[in-house]
């Protein structure tokens, strides 16, 4: 990332190293894939499409911190390294001059989705935490902190290149529509890995969500049929953050039992399908068709 | 601020207390007073004046995190009463909303002075926690960090007015040039309050700066003529953050012997002439007086 170098040196140290991580850049990809769909011929898909990344990076470092997370993408995240202060203020530089970035293109009407969904995304955090190390989260609360926390960001990139000349305007709307349920049904394979998947391909511990206090769709779909001696041992989890009276295989035989894994797959795939449902009147082509087929390609990731 | 009443309860909450605690509210003060100076009849001196203000208090909730800070203006900081999990989020959520709320007055040319400024003072933090807990702090790096953390904001309140009809765009440059001196002196002013009050004005215990590992202005200016025994009991509160081999009364028994409480508010004064000269061709009349004696008046504040 170029901007990073406009930043003073700890900001070029610790960017760097957050952005060297890795990561999918499905947020700049879609926003990328979505204005060659529209014959989009300028380069302002290329500059938000960073903002995209910036902000989105500058929100899972405050995560991390929040959560108290020690490894990321395989490797320490950036508050384990160089502790809170100096990454919360790594945070805030990103967000700021990312919209600083933004602004430099003069276009107040992306400024206001980018804002919104920024506001969506902090707000949705901070519903995740009141509700943090709680067993007794509903589905629908579940979704809309899931709603806040991806589906606004990811409408965010799908729907900014609706603004980019006035004749695709009238696909703002259902380019929303598309990433929001895109953005929902990632989040929820996202979580379903978190239990399912493996260390190594997590880059993370197994059921990292679970241990920083958040309670995620398949154990909220076991919840009714587990005893109290079972959910004792989920609780256990959450409010401690550890696993001294359980493991995590018995965890996966617990909600293996009651099918809900296949259950809350189904649930991502049903978003899958508004996502590609929203499609229907977008111009053909290539484009759409990766676009219509990214829900089905989450929906494979190991799961 | 009605604005906090638009977010989840949590925001709510934290926010009334913050903002219940008072606080100068110098910023937007600064704002109306230009406004009212250039003859504006509008009402978005309003706007900007309470997003500032919001802009502000998310630097000053995410620097108490950072600095440790258990109180501020008498009562208990944030982060000290909910945490730093939480705290950092009304941070971000304050910030990012302050954005939005900007946006609908659809001015691109505001929305970039506020954006380089909250950029130069998150760098300036950034900075300043290079220099943490270290006394080869120069007098340089001190007013770098000081402009950049409080100037350019105090350069941002004061100039935005100028950009609210074509015709005040000449007022632009000396009304930043104004509000970034005034904020210099302002801070530098703040600083030796930190050494020369009493916790009960202040609202903290005394040299918190000092205790929080940040060197000021009169400790730079009386390294040279400290003795190794002296230099080592400043280096020990900045490093240790506790008053174990010192006193307050012994630290400012030091500063006093060599004049330099008298250098660093002379220093302050010599910003506040600067800031005075700044308004030379600003319209006559009751404002450009008001505005003309702030320095004065911060320059008062107990010192």
């Amino acid at each position: 990332m170029r901007e990073l170098h406009a930043g003073p040196p700890a900001v070029r140290e610790i960017g760097d190293y957050v952005f060297g991580g890795g990561g999918k850049r499905l947020r700049p990809a879609l926003l990328l894939v979505v204005s060659r769909m529209l014959s989009y011929g300028g380069d302002r898909d290329v500059r938000y499409g960073a903002v995209i990344e910036m902000i989105h990076t500058a929100t899972l470092i405050h995560d991390d911190i929040i959560d108290h997370a020690q490894v990321r993408r395989g490797r320490p995240t950036a508050n384990n390294r160089w502790g809170n202060q100096l990454t919360v203020l790594l945070g805030d530089w990103l967000y700021a001059r990312s919209i600083d970035l933004a602004l430099e293109a003069d276009d107040v009407a992306v400024m206001k989705i980018l804002s919104k969904a920024t506001v969506g995304m902090i707000e949705g955090e901070i519903l995740g935490q009141a509700t943090c190390h709680r067993a007794d989260v509903t589905r629908e609360q579940y979704l809309e902190i899931v709603g806040h926390k991806t589906g606004e960001l990811f409408a965010a990139a799908c729907s900014i290149p609706a603004l980019f000349e006035p004749e695709y305007s009238r696909f703002l709307k259902p380019l929303a529509d598309y990433g929001y349920n895109l953005g929902v049904c990632f989040q929820i394979v996202d979580d379903v890995l978190d239990i399912t998947g493996s260390q190594q391909r997590l880059g993370k511990p197994v059921l990292s969500d679970l241990r920083e206090g958040k309670i995620t769709l398949p154990f909220i779909l076991a919840w009714p049929h587990l005893d109290e001696a079972q959910r004792r041992l989920v609780e256990d989890v959450l409010t401690r953050g550890e696993m001294s009276t359980t493991s995590p295989d018995e965890l996966r035989a617990l909600l293996e039992r009651h099918n809900v894994i296949e259950e809350a797959v189904a649930s991502a795939a049903a978003y899958g399908r508004l996502a590609e449902v929203a499609l229907a009147e977008l111009p053909q082509g290539l484009e759409r068709d990766a676009l219509a087929g990214a829900p089905g390609f989450l929906l494979q990731r190991d799961t």
